[in-house]
């Protein structure tokens, strides 16, 4: 065990791996939609998995190269996608690697910075990052609702 | 800026808080279902929301008792209730502090010590915590579209 293990609840790279295995669940979750009710279910008047599926790639790839370039970026939460799931899974695997290789040049040091995502969300980094993170679980565990309202199961919500 | 903050993504106080403040969001949720439908509205088969609460709570006292204690528990996922939500919300407080008081007993050299909670389930002291906590986030969303498909406005995601 390092100095950095010894003083840290969990280390950078494990924070990492944590938001991996769940982007690797829900990206799981958009394969198991049918197609076309990925599109055009929703419940109680709520957005379609589709479009919620688009915030979390309007949010994740463009607000880390934010956190790691200090530039800001826009919240753009549509894109031409024909109503084809494989664009989702397509982007959603473009932005695994976006997470890598923007994770690397984010320093430890730079967690407890004071940032305004997208211009406008106040918090740290860690606190932003997180943010992605529990927005994502909770826009899931709206889809496996769906799912089940489909009568589909859905993925093992453990395996990551 | 001390020691511990220059080498943690997120320290161990800050963790409790970010914690608690996903417990204060879900208490809300708790407070926003009808009585009755607490109890019995269900989607596509699935738990109804006080089942799920129920899960909640049978994990997170015993859970961070056992990690500070290092002595197992059982997961015992009823309890006696009489269809009233007021039990649930007491429970809750009840547990908001059982948290806080066994927060402070677990060490940050601790977090990544191997543990299996409930003496079935392996991982580290951190990765168990975090397995808590998007648990939580994971249900307390999917109660979100039982609210929804109940025409009730869900209480306001950012806030904690």
């Amino acid at each position: 065990m390092n100095t950095t293990q010894l003083n840290s609840v969990i280390t950078k790279g494990e924070l990492l791996d944590h938001w991996q295995g769940h982007r690797r669940l829900t990206r799981r979750l958009i394969e198991a939609f049918p197609e076309k009710e990925f599109f055009n279910y929703s419940i109680g008047g709520m957005r379609t998995a589709a479009e919620m599926m688009m915030e979390l790639i309007a949010i994740t790839g463009p607000g880390i190269v934010e956190i790691a370039t200090g530039k800001t970026n826009q919240l753009v939460e549509s894109f031409e996608h024909g109503n084809k799931k494989q664009v989702f899974l397509d982007k959603w695997d473009e932005q695994t690697e976006i997470v890598n290789r923007n994770w690397d040049k984010i320093t430890e040091e730079r967690f407890h910075e004071k940032i305004k995502s997208f211009g406008e969300y106040e918090g740290t980094v860690h606190s932003t990052i997180f943010y992605f993170i529990d927005n994502e679980i909770h826009h899931r565990g709206q889809c496996y609702v769906y799912l089940r309202g489909l009568g589909i199961e859905p993925p093992f919500f453990p395996q990551r």
